[in-house]
């Protein structure tokens, strides 16, 4: 039996609420001038009063020292085990525009490449064509009907699109054509087992034709596919834990995870204030809500330090809409760390708040890296953030007698 | 997929370098006298340098309350699962006497034993004769050809002996002859399996000619064999982390566990301090170091609290040496505690520093057992060290997307 087994054979359902807060990123790395992380530096006296009324600790998203993408990241922070619940890249690609995936539509992660006269790929991005243009060669794709499986050709940014298969009788155990490497042909794409023939034949006849579609577009003369993958068949959030769950996200790519996971996505708009009233105006509907906040992950990203502290300001000035709802339980953390120093996501583990009613306090007083070392919870796998929101929020019974 | 297959995956080659200085048995036990343990009565500036500048915490070689003999606690140091890959004892014996063991050898533990007319063993360990008198014993059993199998019969100390098995169509599951009581005869060994039969006829025609020639050198009239085992199909360090490994060890039972893992054995001296000259020697030559100091155990089995203190503080007045070559990552922690109060191994979690540039510092200032407890690393397993310092060497790739 392991962890989301016993979590589903104990849930019980109850009328209290759980709140989610995910501040993308939000783990950091300390300012060389101060010594202090951008979480340190931010003013954040909501968060500190949270912190102090609850209890602290740090989560590593997948295990110590591993840098996670937001997909495992997030899946672990929804209980599931990002290592046993693997997703294919085509899938993270459809997810991440928002694209409705049905359960046996088979996704592949495409890129608009360049060949040359003997057909060698020699840019894989096609000299990373403008997004515009990239929609132009969609539509142009898009639609397609190649042996009763339908094309769905969509979008993404610049050279980046998805392919979507939706018909009878396919399998994702199929290879990339994507060689992964310029000086070559692209790759046939070939089955894996024979229950993937039809979907590697469709792959290749697909291929065929937009080479003959894309030929006068040089520098997209070409396209390469990978990553062919069907949705996970991940059991319902709903399921597990017997809650209403529903998601709050201003980005695409999280509201297609809290999908995945069976989340209703809720409307919002597109500022850290909307989302908290969003949660507001929805709160008598759902009992659990993930609310996402993506900027504080740009900021990093970007390597903009000070742009990261004036988000975490801006959260904290909007926490007491979500505080004043007064949720059975509150987890306040990130997905993983995005440190400005990195310019990218890091592998160093994030501070996490759980306030409820029943939470056991610790004497840790503010939000921040270092004061969350000496928190109660201790150190953890994020995994574990829902079976401890789920016990704080009464809704676990007793294992065993 | 388990975690070292995930660290294959994403490990990365990279021009940074990590030093992992192991101080074995360095955990320790605080003196009732002063209540301080062998580490936190040393002087040790540079360590506790080392500690304030870095990242501190608590590890257990294989989990809590267990105490772990030399090898599971390096694997598990190198990364390995110490459960998993479990390594025979005849195995271990021949890596602790440096024997280069083949792949195909097998090798099982041997002990010169007593046995009375009747030929039942009256003691186990042959009066423990002396380590001269073994060698001298097994210069008469070594070179034997049985079946076209050759016999590497080699000391080791005292009665203990190993005897290797080269040849074909060996397999090591077989059982001991060993009967590890007194008033029983040997045992006949054997076959587990049906590939095994001609490893037990071997080693039973073997402890039949070796009785002939032992019979007239009573107390070490006879021999017991146990732990049949080849070498762990381990995969190599290189490639798990796309290192090139190197050992610096005086004592030639962590030289063989290194080279169980693919570490080039680098030629060293026999004091500490030329130790770390080695290790100056041949930094531009390698990527990992391991740096084994033996001399702390050796203090905390004899009970001696001031002489491992001391051995600590000669540590200490070395490591200069060791981080004026500016590693990118540096690692100090020891493979167990051996407390002097107990005169053995002990299950005590290990005190571990890990620096790098990119390590989130703490507030632990001093390099003990007491503030380590206080670390941003908090208390995590063994097999996490090599995780940690590898991210933190930025040789590891995000996982998903």
């Amino acid at each position: 039996m392991d962890n989301l087994d016993l979590i589903k054979e104990i849930s019980t359902p109850s009328p209290t609420k759980i709140v989610l807060l995910v501040v993308d990123g939000l783990g950091g790395l300390p300012s060389p001038k101060t010594g202090k992380t951008e979480l340190e530096t931010a003013s954040t006296p909501n968060l500190d009063q949270l912190a102090n009324k609850g209890i602290c600790g740090l989560i590593d998203p997948v295990s110590p020292g591993i840098t996670p993408g937001s997909t495992p990241a997030h899946l672990a922070l929804f209980g599931y085990d990002p290592l046993k619940f693997n997703i294919g890249r085509g899938v993270v690609e459809a997810v991440g525009i928002d694209f409705d995936l049905k359960p046996a539509d088979i996704a592949a992660r495409g890129n608009f490449c360049t060949v040359d006269k003997a057909g060698l790929v020699t840019d894989r991005r096609a000299g990373r064509i403008s997004t515009e243009k990239c929609t132009e060669l969609c539509r142009l794709l898009d639609g397609l009907t190649i042996e009763g499986v339908k094309l769905l050709v969509c979008p993404v940014r610049e050279h980046r699109f998805i392919a979507v298969f939706r018909g009878e009788g396919l399998a994702p155990e199929v290879s990339d054509s994507d060689p992964q490497q310029v000086g070559v042909a692209p790759r046939a794409v070939k089955a894996q087992n024979a229950k993937a023939d039809k979907m590697a034949n469709v792959a290749n006849e697909f291929i065929a034709q937009a080479k003959k579609v894309l030929a006068k577009h040089h520098p997209a003369n070409m396209l390469l596919l990978r990553g062919f993958s069907r949705r996970p068949n991940l059991p319902a959030m709903g399921e597990i834990y017997k809650l209403k769950p529903a998601a709050i996200a201003q980005y695409p790519m999280y509201r297609g995870l809290a999908r995945l996971v069976g989340m209703q996505i809720l409307e919002t708009g597109t500022s850290i204030k909307q989302e908290f009233i969003t949660l507001k105006q929805n709160y008598n509907s759902y009992d659990f809500f993930f609310v996402h906040i993506k900027e504080t992950d740009s900021a990093g990203e970007d390597g903009d330090f000070e742009r990261k502290v004036k988000v975490i300001e801006e959260v904290d000035k909007a926490l007491p809409t979500l505080t004043s709802l007064k949720p059975d339980v509150i987890v306040v953390t990130g997905d993983h760390s995005t440190p400005a120093l990195l310019k990218g996501h890091s592998w160093h583990p994030l501070p996490v708040i759980l306030y409820s009613r029943w939470c056991r306090p610790d004497r840790v007083g503010e939000f921040s890296e270092s004061a969350c070392i000496f928190g109660g919870l201790g150190r953890f796998l994020a995994t574990q953030v829902m079976p401890l929101a789920m016990a704080n929020a009464l809704k676990l019974a007793k294992f065993g007698a």
